[in-house]
């Protein structure tokens, strides 16, 4: 999916909800056990639930890999269910020196035809630019994560610049914001105004909406631009939000509050 | 594997090889594509040629991955292959947030039963220490990769301290020479005198002797610690060193070859 595509559908939708299938066997509701394939039947019934509310999906590939053969199954599976329209996330946070990263965008874009993958930057240019393959395929480079490790590397100050935007700085010049997006988790959300002066136009990956604990009207106030700009993530408050029979209702409910707020950050930002 | 173990099969061997199973379905020789799995069939014949050689098999998770489902039974099935007196390392580069990376672990651990996994340092300790299962298992940390693009953040100086440095000094502390090892490309081998004032008693895995350029001898003559200290990984010399019938011959002369060098290395630091 290229950028104008995706900017028509936040549009269309009224939302830049991604939803993260973090999808866990020993999480999902009792019930689905039963099923030829319980992990992908829970997809299923999330993806029916709330792919109008939702702009991208984005499966965990540590969960798939945790159940080996069948989680690669379930994976491919659940890709293929996901709607030609919504943007979809392969979170790996790969890279590797060039003819390994290439194997991965084989592996991703090619194969299970994701439209986007989370990559690592420590190993530099030569480990993201095989994932630049073609229009419409996209990398999402970590820059400031979320998680309490994040401070341990990112926020490590080179004359008075810290790692987190010297990746941006970098990087933003190895591709365009029509094929590069950056991860800057939630709970940081003050600091987009900051990082948006480096890369105005690029969009941002949001994770840590909600279980992280961060704010949604926060990161649209600091990291919204002209094209809205951002994908919010919610996983774990979605897709967990009951583990009873009506679990798919009750992710519906939760992504419908998450889309609601959204459109009225839309709203506020003149984007709709 | 634990420590004591590796060093001792080292010994026994009189060799510290890791041969990389970049099993590639491009490379293999066409007599193979007949196979039920050409992927095993290739991995079973150059670990029969090899075993004797080497103390670890370092399968790059990226070529099995791009083959799909059918990658991971090949992955399985030579993971089943390798005799356990043999160290086992997923090279596959991971590293998430906590609940990911526990799954990542159980991927590889639990599941797979590999000794060790690559991870990468970006997102910091909780990305890191839940790859601290149990005694045997092994985080291997990227410190200083030996692609081009290595050069981009990892030189990076904060207060006149290089990134690499950084990430072998805060990480180190993580866990212990036990179960961490960190990466260290061989197209740096002076580096690693320095490396070595740093984390004089941990192992690292040397990949770039070969293909990438490496010297063996500089490696050993920088690297080399009381209990050998190093793992030096060699792929696309030894895997594909004929693309003919004969390839399981072929890459038993290249091993032998190395392994014959790394015995004078060692007989030259008196550890055997």
């Amino acid at each position: 999916m290229n950028r104008s595509e995706l900017i028509a559908q936040i549009k269309a939708k009224k939302s830049f909800l991604c939803v993260g299938l973090d999808t866990d066997i020993n999480r999902i509701p009792q019930h689905l056990l039963d099923a030829e394939d319980p992990i992908f039947e829970f997809n299923k019934q999330i993806i029916d639930a709330t792919k109008d509310l939702c702009v991208a999906y984005k499966p965990n590939l540590a969960f798939y890999e945790s159940m080996g053969v069948k989680g690669w199954e379930a994976l491919q599976k659940t890709l293929n269910y996901i709607p030609n329209n919504i943007f979809t996330i392969a979170d790996a946070k790969r890279g590797d020196i060039g003819n390994t990263s290439a194997m991965y965008a084989k592996a991703f874009f090619e194969n299970l035809n994701f439209d986007s993958i989370t990559v690592a930057p420590y190993m530099g240019k030569d480990s993201v630019s095989p994932f630049f393959i073609s229009e419409g395929k996209w990398v999402i480079l970590l820059a400031l994560t979320s998680n309490e490790g994040g401070k341990d590397f990112q926020l490590i100050e080179s004359n008075g610049k810290a790692l987190y935007k010297e990746v941006l700085e970098t990087s933003s010049q190895w591709g365009t914001n029509s094929n590069m997006m950056f991860v800057v988790g939630a709970t940081r959300a003050n600091w987009l105004a900051d990082i948006r002066k480096t890369i105005p136009n690029h969009f941002l990956l949001v994770p840590g909406v909600g279980a992280q604990g961060g704010s949604l009207a926060e990161v649209a106030k600091y990291g919204m631009n002209k094209d809205c700009g951002l994908l919010v993530n919610s996983s774990r408050g979605i897709i967990y939000a009951s583990d009873g029979e009506n679990f798919a209702h009750a992710a519906r409910k939760k992504a419908l509050e998450l889309q609601q707020n959204m459109k009225k950050e839309l709203i506020n930002h003149k984007l709709i």
